[in-house]
C-alpha cells in the first residue's frame, strides 16, 4: 500500500491528505501544533475560497459553510477613480480558517489520516523519507519554507512589495448584494474588502496592501492591543483618505472584532522548484507556500495551493513509483495554473502604465468585467488576457 | 481573422491544417511539391497509425480505410527466442502515405485550404511571417530540418542507430489474424513486418533496422533496381537467420512490389526546441519531424507528429494572440507524450539488460502483454511503465 508523508496542515496538507484518503492511500500528516489550537491564534489570513476549490471541497465532502449561504458573487472595482463591478459565474466564499482548518483536519482523522504533531526541519527529512513513499512539503512557515530552490526566473522579487495588515472588522455596512471591493490607491497600495464567515459570525475583512514608505504603511507600526483607539482612529483616516469606496459604508460602531483578529506582515513572492531527491530513489514534492508563494493582493494563494494538492493526488492515484519522472509529470500539470496566478499577482504589483487601457476597457464593458472577474477562478486563463498589452488589446476588441 | 502558414504537407502539417479549416482558420501550406507527385515518389515511411490518430482521422473527417476492413489487432514479439503476444484494444491500420498524404491533401483543399507549392529556406521565413499570424514549421526534410535547436538532455545521440531498409512485399502469408510480428535480433537489430494497405492493394511492409556494422546492415547496400535477384536473395538468407517468426511465412513468390518501393537510410533522433522568435512578436513553432525525429522501429513517428498537430490546433483555438506565451503552453502540452515516445523509442534502441525482465513477465502475463501493446497508443504511459527497472518491477508486480 502506498504511504505519503504530508509535513504541513494548511489547505494545501490537508486537501492533499482528504483526496488521498479518498483513494485510500496510507497517510501521515505533521504538523507544527495541534490543529484545534489555531483557533485562538491570531488571523491567519483572508483568503476566499473560489469555485473551483469550492467544488473540490464538495468532491471531498467537506464544503462545510456553504457558498449559496456564506458567499459572495461579485467584485466592485475602484482603481483611481475609475470604477466597475464584474459578476461571478458562481459565488465565492470565504471563511476564517481559524474555524476552517481544525474543520477538515478533524475530517482528515476521522476518514483514517493520521496526524502528528512535531517540527520537522531539514536533518529530518531523510528518516521521513525512510518511512514513505513519498514525502510532500506543504508549509511554507518555519525551517522548511526555503528548501526549494526558488527559480529566478519566476521570481523577480527578493523583498517583499507590499505591507499586509489584514483584520476582521464590525461596523461596515456590507455591499449589496455581497461582495469583494478592490480599491487601488495608485502608489499607495490596495485594499480588499471581503465578506468573511468568522467565529463572531459574518463580519469583514479588510486587507490592507500597503506600499513600503507609502502613506499607509503605518498601519503596520501600531498595535490595536496597545492602543486601540489610535489604530482604530488611523484605520479610518487612511480608509476615507485613500479607499472611500469602502469607508463610505463605515458605521458608527466600526472596529477591529478583537486584537487576536489581526495580521501584519508581509511576504516576499516567489515560485520555488517542484522536487528534491532525498537520496535512495525517495524524493520532497512540495505544495502550497513551499513551493509558490504569491502576495495576497488577488486572493489566490490557498486557491492555487487546493489546485496544486489535487494535481499531486491525481498524479499519485495514476501512478505507483514516486520517482523524478513522477515529480516532473506533476510539475508540468500544474506549471501553467501556478506560474499564472504568480505571474498575475505580480504584474498587478507593479502595474504597467498600459493596463489603464484595461480598467478603462472593463468600465465600458459589463461583459468582459464579468470575465475579468470569473479569471479569479482560473488565473492561467486570467495571465492569458492579461500578460502583455497586446494580450489586454486583444481581449479587450476580440 | 486569424492565418497560420504552415510549411511542410506530411501528416503533421495536414493533421494541423485540416483541423485549422474545421475551426474556420485562414490557411496556407506551404509544400516542397504537388501532393500528387507523391504517388510515383519512393516508399516514404511504413508507419501505423494507432488508435488516437485513426479517431483524430474520424474527427476530421478523412478516415478513408476503415481501420476495421484494413487494420490489424495485435502484435507478436519475438525476442532473442522468447515469443508473447499482445492484443490492442482498437485496431491499427497501416495505409501507403503515398496514397494518403494526396488524398488528405485534396480533403484540405476542398475545404478551402491553400496549398502552395515552393522551396521555404530559413531566409524565407521572415517574408512568411509577415503573411502569418503563427507560422508552424513541420518539415523534416531540406533546409529548414534543422532550424530548431536540438535539445540535448533529449537528444542522446549525434548519429543514427540503426540503418533502416523498409520494402513493400509480396510472398509472405499474413499473420491469422492480421498483426504486426515485431523481431528483434539481439545485437543485430528488429524488423518489423505490418499489414499494409497499397496501390498494390494489401501487402507486407518489412521494416528492417539494422545495427550499423552488423550482419544484416548489408542490405544497405544492395539496389534491387540493379541486381533484383541479389537483393531478393540477400533478404531472404537474412530473414532465415535473423527473424524466423517471418520467414517462415515466406512464400515462393515472395519479391519487393516494385524497386520504387524501397527506402533505404536512416535517422539520428533528436528533440529541439518547440519554438523560435522570428521578429516582431512573431514566432515559428516546431512540428512533426521539425520538433521531434523518433527512429521508426517502435512507429511512432506520424502518431506523435498528428498528435502534436491535434495540440497546436486545440491551443490556437482556445488563444487570439500568438506569441511566446502561446507557444510555451502548446509545448508544456505536448511535452509529456512527446518526450514518452522519444525516450521510450530510444530505449528500445539500447536495450539495457533489465529489460529481459519485461520481456519474460510479458511472456508470462498475457493481460500485462495486453496493456504493453495498448501502449504503442500510449507513449506516454508507456514510458511510465518502461522508464527504470524500478517501474518495469512495478508493472510487473503491480
Amino acid at each position: 500500500m502506498t504511504t505519503v508523508g504530508i509535513v504541513g496542515a494548511g489547505i494545501a496538507g490537508l486537501h492533499l491528505g482528504l483526496a488521498l484518503r479518498a483513494a485510500d492511500v496510507d497517510l501521515t500528516l505533521y504538523a507544527d501544533r495541534p490543529p484545534e489550537d489555531l483557533a485562538a491564534a491570531p488571523l491567519l489570513n483572508t483568503v476566499a475560497h473560489h469555485h473551483p476549490l469550492l467544488e473540490r471541497e464538495r468532491a471531498l465532502g467537506v464544503h462545510h459553510w456553504p457558498a449559496a449561504q456564506f458567499g459572495y458573487g461579485a467584485h466592485h472595482h475602484w482603481i483611481g477613480g475609475a470604477r466597475f463591478a464584474g459578476r461571478f459565474t458562481h459565488p465565492s466564499c470565504a471563511v476564517d480558517h481559524r474555524l476552517y482548518l481544525p474543520r477538515l483536519a478533524g475530517d482528515l482523522e476521522a476518514r483514517g489520516g493520521r496526524i502528528e504533531v512535531r517540527d520537522v526541519g531539514p536533518r529530518d527529512l531523510g528518516a521521513l523519507a525512510g518511512r514513505h513513499d513519498l514525502l510532500v512539503i506543504a508549509t511554507g512557515r518555519g525551517a522548511l519554507s526555503g528548501l526549494f530552490p526558488r527559480r529566478p526566473e519566476h521570481s523577480p522579487h527578493d523583498a517583499p512589495r507590499r505591507l499586509l495588515c489584514a483584520g476582521l472588522y464590525a461596523g461596515i455596512a456590507p455591499a449589496e448584494p455581497a461582495a469583494v471591493t478592490i480599491g487601488v490607491a495608485p502608489g499607495q497600495g490596495e485594499l480588499l474588502e471581503i465578506p468573511m464567515m468568522s467565529r463572531h459570525g459574518p463580519v469583514t475583512a479588510l486587507l490592507f496592501e500597503n506600499v513600503p514608505g507609502g502613506d499607509l504603511a503605518v498601519l503596520n507600526e501600531l498595535s490595536p492591543a496597545q492602543d486601540p483607539a489610535l489604530f482604530r482612529k488611523t484605520v479610518l483616516d487612511k480608509l476615507r483618505e485613500h479607499h472611500p469606496a469602502t469607508a463610505e459604508r463605515v458605521l458608527d460602531d466600526f472596529a477591529l472584532t478583537h486584537p487576536s483578529d489581526l495580521l501584519q506582515g508581509a511576504v516576499t513572492p516567489a515560485v520555488r522548484e517542484d522536487f528534491l531527491p532525498l537520496g535512495e530513489d525517495r524524493f520532497a514534492l512540495a505544495l502550497g507556500d513551499a513551493h509558490v508563494v504569491v502576495d495576497p493582493v488577488m486572493g489566490q494563494g490557498a486557491n492555487i495551493a487546493s489546485y496544486s494538492a489535487g494535481v499531486v493526488a491525481a498524479g499519485i492515484a495514476a501512478d505507483t513509483v514516486y520517482d523524478e519522472l513522477f515529480c516532473r509529470r506533476v510539475a508540468r500539470s500544474r506549471e501553467e495554473v501556478l506560474l499564472g496566478a504568480s505571474a498575475w499577482t505580480n504584474l498587478m504589483l507593479d502595474p504597467p502604465p498600459w493596463l489603464d487601457e484595461l480598467w478603462r476597457g472593463l468600465a465600458a464593458d459589463p461583459r468582459r468585467a464579468d470575465t475579468f472577474t470569473d479569471g479569479f477562478d482560473h488565473p492561467d486563463r486570467q495571465w492569458r488576457l492579461l500578460a502583455t498589452r497586446r494580450r489586454v488589446r486583444a481581449f479587450l476588441s476580440g
